[in-house]
Protein backbone atom coordinates (compact mmCIF):
# COMPACT_ATOMS: atom_id res chain seq x y z
CA UNK A 1 0.00 0.00 0.00
CA UNK A 2 1.38 3.05 -1.45
CA UNK A 3 0.66 7.00 -0.37
CA UNK A 4 -0.11 9.98 -2.92
CA UNK A 5 2.12 12.60 -1.25
CA UNK A 6 1.35 16.21 -2.58
CA UNK A 7 4.61 18.37 -1.82
CA UNK A 8 4.38 22.23 -1.44
CA UNK A 9 7.72 23.68 -3.57
CA UNK A 10 7.58 27.42 -2.28
CA UNK A 11 7.99 30.24 -4.86
CA UNK A 12 10.76 28.94 -6.71
CA UNK A 13 14.22 29.00 -5.21
CA UNK A 14 14.66 25.38 -4.06
CA UNK A 15 16.08 26.54 -1.02
CA UNK A 16 13.02 27.72 0.61
CA UNK A 17 11.33 24.20 -0.02
CA UNK A 18 10.24 22.86 3.38
CA UNK A 19 12.77 20.03 5.46
CA UNK A 20 9.76 17.42 5.04
CA UNK A 21 8.92 18.13 0.99
CA UNK A 22 12.96 18.24 0.29
CA UNK A 23 13.09 15.12 1.63
CA UNK A 24 9.90 13.46 0.09
CA UNK A 25 11.33 15.10 -3.38
CA UNK A 26 14.78 13.89 -2.86
CA UNK A 27 13.41 10.19 -1.97
CA UNK A 28 11.37 9.66 -4.62
CA UNK A 29 10.81 6.64 -6.96
CA UNK A 30 8.11 7.97 -8.47
CA UNK A 31 7.34 11.78 -9.29
CA UNK A 32 4.38 13.62 -10.94
CA UNK A 33 3.94 16.71 -11.84
CA UNK A 34 1.19 19.00 -14.21
CA UNK A 35 2.74 20.87 -17.70
CA UNK A 36 1.79 22.27 -20.56
CA UNK A 37 2.50 20.15 -23.61
CA UNK A 38 6.00 20.99 -25.11
CA UNK A 39 6.95 23.11 -21.94
CA UNK A 40 9.17 21.34 -18.81
CA UNK A 41 6.93 22.81 -16.68
CA UNK A 42 7.89 25.29 -13.34
CA UNK A 43 7.69 22.97 -11.05
CA UNK A 44 9.58 20.08 -12.88
CA UNK A 45 12.48 23.01 -12.86
CA UNK A 46 12.15 23.60 -9.80
CA UNK A 47 13.34 20.41 -8.52
CA UNK A 48 15.78 20.05 -11.59
CA UNK A 49 18.70 19.45 -9.08
CA UNK A 50 16.78 16.73 -6.15
CA UNK A 51 15.66 14.16 -8.34
CA UNK A 52 17.15 10.62 -7.77
CA UNK A 53 18.99 9.48 -11.47
CA UNK A 54 16.40 6.38 -11.95
CA UNK A 55 13.28 8.21 -10.72
CA UNK A 56 10.36 7.73 -13.06
CA UNK A 57 8.19 10.46 -14.27
CA UNK A 58 4.75 11.21 -14.98
CA UNK A 59 4.00 14.32 -16.10
CA UNK A 60 0.35 15.37 -16.89
CA UNK A 61 -0.23 17.62 -19.70
CA UNK A 62 -3.13 20.01 -19.64
CA UNK A 63 -5.34 19.22 -22.64
CA UNK A 64 -4.48 21.48 -25.53
CA UNK A 65 -6.20 25.04 -25.29
CA UNK A 66 -5.85 26.57 -28.55
CA UNK A 67 -9.29 25.40 -30.02
CA UNK A 68 -11.28 26.42 -26.77
CA UNK A 69 -12.02 29.16 -25.39
CA UNK A 70 -11.30 28.68 -21.34
CA UNK A 71 -14.46 29.58 -20.22
CA UNK A 72 -16.62 27.48 -22.93
CA UNK A 73 -18.27 24.28 -21.57
CA UNK A 74 -16.14 22.37 -24.10
CA UNK A 75 -13.03 23.36 -22.07
CA UNK A 76 -14.31 23.14 -18.59
CA UNK A 77 -15.25 19.35 -20.09
CA UNK A 78 -12.08 18.46 -21.50
CA UNK A 79 -10.63 19.84 -18.19
CA UNK A 80 -12.44 17.86 -15.70
CA UNK A 81 -12.15 14.73 -18.24
CA UNK A 82 -8.16 15.42 -17.50
CA UNK A 83 -8.59 15.35 -13.63
CA UNK A 84 -11.08 12.32 -13.91
CA UNK A 85 -8.67 10.47 -15.94
CA UNK A 86 -4.89 10.99 -13.76
CA UNK A 87 -7.02 10.60 -10.13
CA UNK A 88 -7.73 7.39 -11.45
CA UNK A 89 -4.06 6.74 -12.68
CA UNK A 90 -2.46 7.98 -9.61
CA UNK A 91 -4.64 6.42 -7.35
CA UNK A 92 -3.58 3.03 -9.31
CA UNK A 93 -0.09 3.53 -8.80
CA UNK A 94 -0.71 4.52 -5.26
CA UNK A 95 -2.05 0.69 -4.78
CA UNK A 96 1.45 -0.50 -4.59
CA UNK A 97 4.08 2.28 -4.51
CA UNK A 98 3.99 6.36 -3.01
CA UNK A 99 3.85 8.42 -5.57
CA UNK A 100 5.08 12.34 -4.97
CA UNK A 101 3.03 15.09 -6.91
CA UNK A 102 4.90 18.37 -7.34
CA UNK A 103 2.80 21.64 -6.28
CA UNK A 104 4.28 25.31 -6.89
CA UNK A 105 3.89 27.23 -3.76
CA UNK A 106 1.08 25.94 -1.54
CA UNK A 107 -0.47 23.06 -3.00
CA UNK A 108 -4.19 24.14 -1.10
CA UNK A 109 -3.67 28.21 -2.08
CA UNK A 110 -5.75 28.06 -5.69
CA UNK A 111 -3.30 24.87 -6.78
CA UNK A 112 -4.44 22.72 -9.34
CA UNK A 113 -3.52 19.54 -7.01
CA UNK A 114 -6.61 20.24 -5.34
CA UNK A 115 -8.95 18.86 -8.56
CA UNK A 116 -6.63 15.76 -7.99
CA UNK A 117 -7.32 16.18 -4.18
CA UNK A 118 -11.21 16.01 -3.84
CA UNK A 119 -10.87 13.21 -6.76
CA UNK A 120 -8.86 11.13 -4.53
CA UNK A 121 -10.91 10.95 -1.23
CA UNK A 122 -11.73 7.42 -0.20
CA UNK A 123 -9.55 5.98 -3.00
CA UNK A 124 -5.99 6.48 -1.90
CA UNK A 125 -4.22 7.53 1.26
CA UNK A 126 -3.01 11.31 0.35
CA UNK A 127 -0.77 13.35 2.40
CA UNK A 128 -0.23 17.25 1.53
CA UNK A 129 2.78 19.03 2.21
CA UNK A 130 2.27 22.69 2.80
CA UNK A 131 4.69 25.34 1.01
CA UNK A 132 5.32 29.13 0.85
CA UNK A 133 3.12 30.70 -1.10
CA UNK A 134 4.26 32.29 -4.23
CA UNK A 135 3.02 35.39 -3.21
CA UNK A 136 5.37 35.62 0.24
CA UNK A 137 7.78 34.92 -1.86
CA UNK A 138 7.02 38.01 -3.81
CA UNK A 139 7.02 40.36 -0.79
CA UNK A 140 10.22 39.14 0.10
CA UNK A 141 11.54 40.05 -3.37
CA UNK A 142 10.46 43.79 -2.75
CA UNK A 143 12.49 43.81 0.32
CA UNK A 144 9.58 45.37 2.45
CA UNK A 145 6.54 43.86 4.95
CA UNK A 146 3.42 43.11 3.43
CA UNK A 147 1.58 43.73 6.25
CA UNK A 148 1.50 45.46 9.92
CA UNK A 149 -0.47 45.64 12.93
CA UNK A 150 -4.71 45.57 11.69
CA UNK A 151 -3.65 45.50 8.07
CA UNK A 152 -6.07 44.29 5.93
CA UNK A 153 -4.72 41.74 3.11
CA UNK A 154 -7.01 40.97 0.37
CA UNK A 155 -5.60 38.28 -2.24
CA UNK A 156 -7.59 38.87 -5.63
CA UNK A 157 -6.79 36.77 -9.52
CA UNK A 158 -6.35 39.24 -12.25
CA UNK A 159 -9.23 37.19 -14.42
CA UNK A 160 -11.87 38.69 -12.39
CA UNK A 161 -14.39 41.51 -14.01
CA UNK A 162 -12.93 45.22 -13.44
CA UNK A 163 -15.89 46.04 -11.09
CA UNK A 164 -14.83 43.20 -8.72
CA UNK A 165 -11.17 44.21 -8.89
CA UNK A 166 -12.12 47.87 -7.94
CA UNK A 167 -15.04 46.93 -4.99
CA UNK A 168 -12.46 44.74 -3.29
CA UNK A 169 -9.00 46.76 -3.70
CA UNK A 170 -11.40 49.70 -1.71
CA UNK A 171 -10.75 49.70 2.11
CA UNK A 172 -8.18 47.30 1.90
CA UNK A 173 -4.49 47.94 3.10
CA UNK A 174 -2.21 45.59 1.47
CA UNK A 175 -3.52 43.84 -1.67
CA UNK A 176 -1.90 40.64 -4.09
CA UNK A 177 -3.05 40.17 -7.29
CA UNK A 178 -2.49 36.95 -9.11
CA UNK A 179 -3.23 35.13 -12.62
CA UNK A 180 -1.62 38.61 -13.97
CA UNK A 181 -1.03 37.95 -17.60
CA UNK A 182 -3.15 39.35 -20.25
CA UNK A 183 -5.13 40.75 -17.49
CA UNK A 184 -2.84 43.30 -16.63
CA UNK A 185 -4.11 46.27 -17.70
CA UNK A 186 -7.48 45.36 -16.72
CA UNK A 187 -5.64 45.35 -12.90
CA UNK A 188 -3.51 48.73 -13.87
CA UNK A 189 -6.88 50.60 -14.50
CA UNK A 190 -8.37 49.28 -11.32
CA UNK A 191 -5.66 50.03 -8.99
CA UNK A 192 -5.60 53.36 -10.75
CA UNK A 193 -9.49 53.88 -9.87
CA UNK A 194 -8.82 52.95 -6.37
CA UNK A 195 -5.94 55.11 -6.50
CA UNK A 196 -3.04 52.67 -5.40
CA UNK A 197 -1.22 52.29 -9.14
CA UNK A 198 1.66 54.51 -7.73
CA UNK A 199 2.17 52.15 -4.93
CA UNK A 200 1.48 48.82 -6.71
CA UNK A 201 4.98 46.82 -7.47
CA UNK A 202 5.13 44.22 -10.15
CA UNK A 203 6.87 41.26 -8.97
CA UNK A 204 7.61 37.95 -12.07
CA UNK A 205 9.46 34.81 -11.71
CA UNK A 206 10.14 35.91 -7.45
CA UNK A 207 12.89 34.51 -6.13
CA UNK A 208 13.74 32.01 -9.00
CA UNK A 209 16.36 32.40 -12.36
CA UNK A 210 15.64 36.35 -13.76
CA UNK A 211 13.49 37.30 -11.24
CA UNK A 212 12.18 41.06 -12.20
CA UNK A 213 10.93 43.74 -10.00
CA UNK A 214 9.68 46.73 -11.32
CA UNK A 215 6.58 49.31 -10.76
CA UNK A 216 3.51 48.56 -12.24
CA UNK A 217 3.04 52.36 -13.47
CA UNK A 218 6.02 51.97 -15.45
CA UNK A 219 5.79 48.63 -17.03
CA UNK A 220 4.69 48.55 -21.02
CA UNK A 221 0.84 48.06 -21.82
CA UNK A 222 1.76 44.67 -24.21
CA UNK A 223 4.22 43.96 -21.44
CA UNK A 224 1.84 40.98 -19.90
CA UNK A 225 3.89 38.27 -17.90
CA UNK A 226 1.68 35.23 -16.87
CA UNK A 227 4.19 34.15 -13.80
CA UNK A 228 3.99 37.26 -11.90
CA UNK A 229 2.27 39.37 -9.21
CA UNK A 230 1.40 42.27 -8.37
CA UNK A 231 1.88 43.64 -4.79
CA UNK A 232 0.90 46.41 -2.75
CA UNK A 233 1.90 47.27 0.82
CA UNK A 234 0.26 48.16 4.15
CA UNK A 235 1.62 50.58 6.27
CA UNK A 236 -0.63 49.59 9.28
CA UNK A 237 -3.40 51.31 10.66
CA UNK A 238 -2.09 51.52 13.88
CA UNK A 239 1.69 51.27 13.85
CA UNK A 240 4.10 50.51 16.93
CA UNK A 241 0.93 49.03 18.85
CA UNK A 242 1.62 45.52 19.07
CA UNK A 243 4.03 43.54 21.26
CA UNK A 244 3.74 39.92 19.46
CA UNK A 245 2.76 36.84 21.70
CA UNK B 1 31.50 41.86 9.61
CA UNK B 2 28.65 39.88 10.66
CA UNK B 3 24.98 39.94 9.26
CA UNK B 4 21.99 40.14 11.02
CA UNK B 5 19.39 36.63 9.77
CA UNK B 6 15.83 36.40 10.25
CA UNK B 7 14.84 33.33 10.17
CA UNK B 8 11.17 32.32 9.19
CA UNK B 9 10.15 29.39 11.14
CA UNK B 10 6.93 28.73 9.53
CA UNK B 11 3.56 27.19 11.62
CA UNK B 12 5.25 25.70 14.33
CA UNK B 13 6.40 22.18 12.74
CA UNK B 14 10.17 22.14 12.68
CA UNK B 15 9.70 19.81 9.84
CA UNK B 16 8.13 23.03 8.23
CA UNK B 17 11.19 25.19 8.25
CA UNK B 18 12.41 25.81 4.96
CA UNK B 19 15.43 23.90 3.77
CA UNK B 20 17.77 27.31 4.12
CA UNK B 21 16.15 28.83 7.74
CA UNK B 22 16.82 25.05 8.99
CA UNK B 23 20.45 25.47 7.96
CA UNK B 24 21.00 28.88 9.40
CA UNK B 25 19.18 27.85 13.06
CA UNK B 26 21.66 24.70 12.86
CA UNK B 27 24.78 26.34 12.05
CA UNK B 28 24.17 29.41 14.45
CA UNK B 29 26.71 30.62 17.33
CA UNK B 30 23.96 33.37 18.18
CA UNK B 31 20.15 33.34 18.38
CA UNK B 32 17.64 35.82 19.82
CA UNK B 33 14.09 35.81 19.49
CA UNK B 34 11.11 37.61 21.14
CA UNK B 35 9.11 36.22 23.74
CA UNK B 36 7.00 37.72 27.33
CA UNK B 37 8.71 37.60 30.20
CA UNK B 38 8.97 34.25 32.18
CA UNK B 39 7.85 32.55 29.15
CA UNK B 40 10.23 30.26 27.05
CA UNK B 41 8.67 31.77 23.88
CA UNK B 42 7.04 30.33 20.56
CA UNK B 43 9.94 30.34 18.78
CA UNK B 44 12.55 29.28 20.96
CA UNK B 45 10.06 26.10 21.47
CA UNK B 46 9.73 25.37 17.73
CA UNK B 47 13.73 25.53 17.46
CA UNK B 48 14.15 23.23 21.19
CA UNK B 49 16.37 20.45 18.99
CA UNK B 50 17.56 22.33 16.63
CA UNK B 51 19.95 24.24 18.91
CA UNK B 52 24.17 23.99 19.21
CA UNK B 53 24.43 22.83 22.52
CA UNK B 54 27.17 25.71 22.83
CA UNK B 55 24.75 29.10 20.91
CA UNK B 56 24.38 31.59 22.71
CA UNK B 57 20.87 33.21 23.05
CA UNK B 58 19.40 37.07 23.16
CA UNK B 59 15.89 36.51 24.72
CA UNK B 60 14.54 40.05 23.65
CA UNK B 61 11.51 40.42 26.36
CA UNK B 62 8.66 42.65 25.57
CA UNK B 63 8.35 45.27 28.40
CA UNK B 64 5.97 44.66 31.21
CA UNK B 65 2.14 45.31 30.32
CA UNK B 66 0.41 44.77 33.32
CA UNK B 67 -0.25 48.35 33.82
CA UNK B 68 -0.20 50.10 30.96
CA UNK B 69 -3.22 49.98 28.46
CA UNK B 70 -2.11 48.28 25.07
CA UNK B 71 -3.22 51.47 23.19
CA UNK B 72 -2.08 53.67 25.83
CA UNK B 73 0.56 56.32 24.30
CA UNK B 74 2.60 54.98 27.31
CA UNK B 75 2.73 51.51 26.11
CA UNK B 76 3.07 52.62 22.97
CA UNK B 77 6.65 54.65 23.66
CA UNK B 78 7.93 51.70 26.30
CA UNK B 79 7.73 49.52 23.06
CA UNK B 80 9.31 51.89 20.81
CA UNK B 81 11.99 52.32 23.20
CA UNK B 82 12.37 48.12 23.53
CA UNK B 83 13.09 48.22 19.33
CA UNK B 84 15.04 50.25 19.58
CA UNK B 85 17.19 49.07 22.02
CA UNK B 86 17.68 45.78 20.56
CA UNK B 87 18.16 47.49 16.99
CA UNK B 88 21.25 49.11 18.66
CA UNK B 89 22.48 45.73 20.61
CA UNK B 90 21.67 43.32 17.04
CA UNK B 91 23.58 46.41 14.98
CA UNK B 92 26.37 46.05 17.51
CA UNK B 93 26.37 42.39 17.66
CA UNK B 94 26.54 42.31 13.52
CA UNK B 95 29.47 44.19 13.93
CA UNK B 96 31.51 41.29 14.65
CA UNK B 97 29.58 38.12 14.05
CA UNK B 98 26.28 36.71 12.44
CA UNK B 99 23.30 36.53 14.43
CA UNK B 100 20.17 34.64 13.79
CA UNK B 101 16.70 35.99 15.20
CA UNK B 102 13.70 33.64 15.06
CA UNK B 103 10.34 34.54 13.98
CA UNK B 104 7.39 32.37 13.42
CA UNK B 105 5.49 32.35 10.47
CA UNK B 106 6.73 34.36 7.53
CA UNK B 107 8.86 37.26 9.17
CA UNK B 108 7.14 39.89 6.44
CA UNK B 109 3.73 38.86 7.17
CA UNK B 110 1.88 40.83 10.65
CA UNK B 111 5.79 39.98 12.28
CA UNK B 112 7.62 41.93 15.34
CA UNK B 113 10.68 41.30 13.37
CA UNK B 114 9.69 44.02 10.76
CA UNK B 115 9.76 46.82 13.77
CA UNK B 116 13.68 45.84 13.98
CA UNK B 117 14.18 45.74 10.21
CA UNK B 118 13.13 49.19 9.85
CA UNK B 119 15.54 50.05 12.63
CA UNK B 120 18.30 48.10 11.58
CA UNK B 121 18.35 49.79 7.68
CA UNK B 122 21.45 51.34 6.85
CA UNK B 123 23.51 49.66 10.05
CA UNK B 124 23.72 46.30 9.84
CA UNK B 125 23.51 44.05 6.60
CA UNK B 126 20.02 41.97 6.78
CA UNK B 127 19.15 39.09 5.49
CA UNK B 128 15.08 37.79 5.78
CA UNK B 129 14.27 34.10 5.41
CA UNK B 130 10.67 33.96 3.98
CA UNK B 131 8.71 31.18 6.17
CA UNK B 132 5.37 29.46 5.94
CA UNK B 133 2.60 31.49 7.15
CA UNK B 134 0.55 30.23 10.14
CA UNK B 135 -2.42 30.35 8.52
CA UNK B 136 -1.27 28.35 5.92
CA UNK B 137 -1.00 25.75 8.39
CA UNK B 138 -3.95 26.26 9.76
CA UNK B 139 -6.16 25.55 6.70
CA UNK B 140 -3.87 22.51 6.22
CA UNK B 141 -4.48 21.17 9.36
CA UNK B 142 -8.70 21.66 8.70
CA UNK B 143 -7.29 19.26 5.53
CA UNK B 144 -9.67 21.44 2.78
CA UNK B 145 -7.83 23.82 0.28
CA UNK B 146 -8.44 27.79 1.16
CA UNK B 147 -8.60 28.84 -2.30
CA UNK B 148 -10.54 27.94 -5.71
CA UNK B 149 -10.45 29.57 -9.23
CA UNK B 150 -11.18 33.14 -8.70
CA UNK B 151 -11.89 33.40 -4.78
CA UNK B 152 -11.38 36.58 -3.21
CA UNK B 153 -9.02 36.42 -0.02
CA UNK B 154 -9.37 38.14 2.66
CA UNK B 155 -7.38 38.20 5.98
CA UNK B 156 -8.68 40.50 8.76
CA UNK B 157 -7.20 40.97 12.60
CA UNK B 158 -9.56 40.39 15.05
CA UNK B 159 -8.14 43.50 16.89
CA UNK B 160 -10.43 45.47 14.38
CA UNK B 161 -13.56 47.08 15.51
CA UNK B 162 -16.59 44.91 14.84
CA UNK B 163 -18.00 47.12 11.49
CA UNK B 164 -14.56 47.11 10.25
CA UNK B 165 -14.58 43.06 10.24
CA UNK B 166 -18.42 43.07 9.45
CA UNK B 167 -17.75 45.32 6.02
CA UNK B 168 -14.33 43.38 5.12
CA UNK B 169 -15.77 40.50 5.34
CA UNK B 170 -18.70 41.06 3.37
CA UNK B 171 -17.95 39.77 -0.31
CA UNK B 172 -15.01 37.70 0.90
CA UNK B 173 -15.07 34.19 -0.70
CA UNK B 174 -12.70 33.06 1.86
CA UNK B 175 -11.73 33.93 5.51
CA UNK B 176 -8.77 34.16 7.56
CA UNK B 177 -8.77 35.73 11.13
CA UNK B 178 -6.19 36.18 13.06
CA UNK B 179 -5.24 37.90 16.85
CA UNK B 180 -8.37 36.03 18.35
CA UNK B 181 -8.08 35.64 21.39
CA UNK B 182 -10.21 38.17 23.96
CA UNK B 183 -11.31 39.20 20.66
CA UNK B 184 -13.06 36.26 19.53
CA UNK B 185 -16.56 36.82 20.81
CA UNK B 186 -16.67 39.97 18.63
CA UNK B 187 -15.10 38.12 15.38
CA UNK B 188 -18.12 35.27 16.06
CA UNK B 189 -20.66 38.13 16.07
CA UNK B 190 -19.07 39.59 12.75
CA UNK B 191 -19.48 36.55 11.29
CA UNK B 192 -23.22 35.54 12.20
CA UNK B 193 -23.83 39.29 10.71
CA UNK B 194 -22.18 38.17 7.44
CA UNK B 195 -23.68 34.84 7.38
CA UNK B 196 -20.60 32.45 7.56
CA UNK B 197 -20.02 31.85 11.56
CA UNK B 198 -21.68 27.81 10.61
CA UNK B 199 -19.14 27.99 7.51
CA UNK B 200 -15.84 29.08 10.58
CA UNK B 201 -13.19 27.34 12.06
CA UNK B 202 -11.07 27.79 14.84
CA UNK B 203 -7.73 26.29 14.80
CA UNK B 204 -5.41 26.76 18.09
CA UNK B 205 -1.46 25.94 17.73
CA UNK B 206 -2.24 24.93 14.12
CA UNK B 207 0.80 21.96 12.97
CA UNK B 208 1.96 22.07 16.61
CA UNK B 209 1.59 19.86 19.55
CA UNK B 210 -1.61 20.07 21.18
CA UNK B 211 -3.30 21.55 17.98
CA UNK B 212 -7.40 21.78 18.23
CA UNK B 213 -9.41 22.20 15.97
CA UNK B 214 -13.11 23.69 16.07
CA UNK B 215 -16.87 24.07 14.47
CA UNK B 216 -16.13 28.07 15.52
CA UNK B 217 -20.10 28.11 16.60
CA UNK B 218 -19.02 25.49 19.13
CA UNK B 219 -16.55 27.11 21.36
CA UNK B 220 -17.70 28.72 23.93
CA UNK B 221 -17.76 32.39 24.86
CA UNK B 222 -15.34 32.19 27.23
CA UNK B 223 -12.65 29.78 25.04
CA UNK B 224 -10.21 32.61 23.89
CA UNK B 225 -7.12 31.19 22.87
CA UNK B 226 -4.68 33.73 21.40
CA UNK B 227 -2.49 30.90 19.27
CA UNK B 228 -5.13 30.64 17.28
CA UNK B 229 -6.37 31.50 13.59
CA UNK B 230 -10.27 31.19 11.98
CA UNK B 231 -10.71 29.52 8.32
CA UNK B 232 -13.74 30.09 6.30
CA UNK B 233 -12.68 28.14 3.36
CA UNK B 234 -13.31 29.54 -0.22
CA UNK B 235 -15.78 27.00 -2.78
CA UNK B 236 -14.52 28.32 -6.04
CA UNK B 237 -16.69 31.53 -7.69
CA UNK B 238 -16.35 29.50 -11.14
CA UNK B 239 -14.93 25.84 -10.15
CA UNK B 240 -13.22 23.56 -12.72
CA UNK B 241 -12.09 26.40 -14.81
CA UNK B 242 -8.61 26.70 -14.60
CA UNK B 243 -5.37 24.84 -15.98
CA UNK B 244 -2.95 25.92 -13.51
CA UNK B 245 0.62 27.62 -15.64
C1 LIG C 1 -2.51 28.63 -10.16
S1 LIG C 1 -1.73 29.87 -9.16
C2 LIG C 1 -0.78 28.83 -8.06
C3 LIG C 1 -0.49 29.44 -6.73
C4 LIG C 1 0.43 28.60 -5.85
N1 LIG C 1 -0.24 27.38 -5.38
C5 LIG C 1 0.94 29.42 -4.66
O1 LIG C 1 0.81 29.01 -3.49
O2 LIG C 1 1.51 30.48 -4.93
C6 LIG C 1 -0.52 30.52 -10.30
C7 LIG C 1 -0.22 31.99 -10.08
O3 LIG C 1 0.66 32.10 -8.99
C8 LIG C 1 1.46 33.26 -9.13
N2 LIG C 1 2.85 32.90 -8.73
C9 LIG C 1 3.17 31.80 -7.99
N3 LIG C 1 4.47 31.80 -7.69
C10 LIG C 1 5.01 32.91 -8.22
C11 LIG C 1 6.34 33.46 -8.24
N4 LIG C 1 7.36 32.82 -7.66
N5 LIG C 1 6.54 34.62 -8.90
C12 LIG C 1 5.51 35.25 -9.51
N6 LIG C 1 4.25 34.77 -9.52
C13 LIG C 1 3.99 33.61 -8.88
C14 LIG C 1 1.27 33.81 -10.53
O4 LIG C 1 0.44 34.93 -10.43
C15 LIG C 1 0.51 32.69 -11.21
O5 LIG C 1 -0.42 33.23 -12.10
C1 LIG D 1 1.88 38.66 15.39
S1 LIG D 1 1.05 37.47 14.32
C2 LIG D 1 2.44 36.68 13.56
C3 LIG D 1 2.14 36.05 12.23
C4 LIG D 1 3.31 35.27 11.63
N1 LIG D 1 4.40 36.15 11.22
C5 LIG D 1 2.82 34.42 10.44
O1 LIG D 1 3.38 34.50 9.37
O2 LIG D 1 1.88 33.65 10.67
C6 LIG D 1 0.49 36.30 15.58
C7 LIG D 1 -0.82 35.60 15.22
O3 LIG D 1 -0.54 34.58 14.29
C8 LIG D 1 -1.51 33.56 14.42
N2 LIG D 1 -0.77 32.26 14.28
C9 LIG D 1 0.47 32.14 13.76
N3 LIG D 1 0.83 30.84 13.69
C10 LIG D 1 -0.21 30.12 14.16
C11 LIG D 1 -0.44 28.71 14.32
N4 LIG D 1 0.48 27.80 14.01
N5 LIG D 1 -1.62 28.32 14.84
C12 LIG D 1 -2.56 29.24 15.18
N6 LIG D 1 -2.39 30.57 15.05
C13 LIG D 1 -1.23 31.02 14.54
C14 LIG D 1 -2.30 33.80 15.67
O4 LIG D 1 -3.56 34.31 15.27
C15 LIG D 1 -1.53 34.90 16.36
O5 LIG D 1 -2.41 35.78 17.00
Amino acid sequence: MGRIICAGLGPGDPDLISVKSDRAIRGADHVAYFRKIGRQGQARRIVQDMLRADVTEYPMEYPVTTELPFDSPEYRHALAGFYDDWAARLADLAATRDVVVLCEGDPFFYGSFMHLYTRLQGRAEVEVIPGITGMTGCWHATGTPITWGDDVLTVLMGTLPEEDLVHHMQGADALVIMKTGRNLPRVRRALATVGRLQDAWLVERGTMPGQRIERLAEVEDHDCPYFAIVIVHGHGRRPEMEAGE
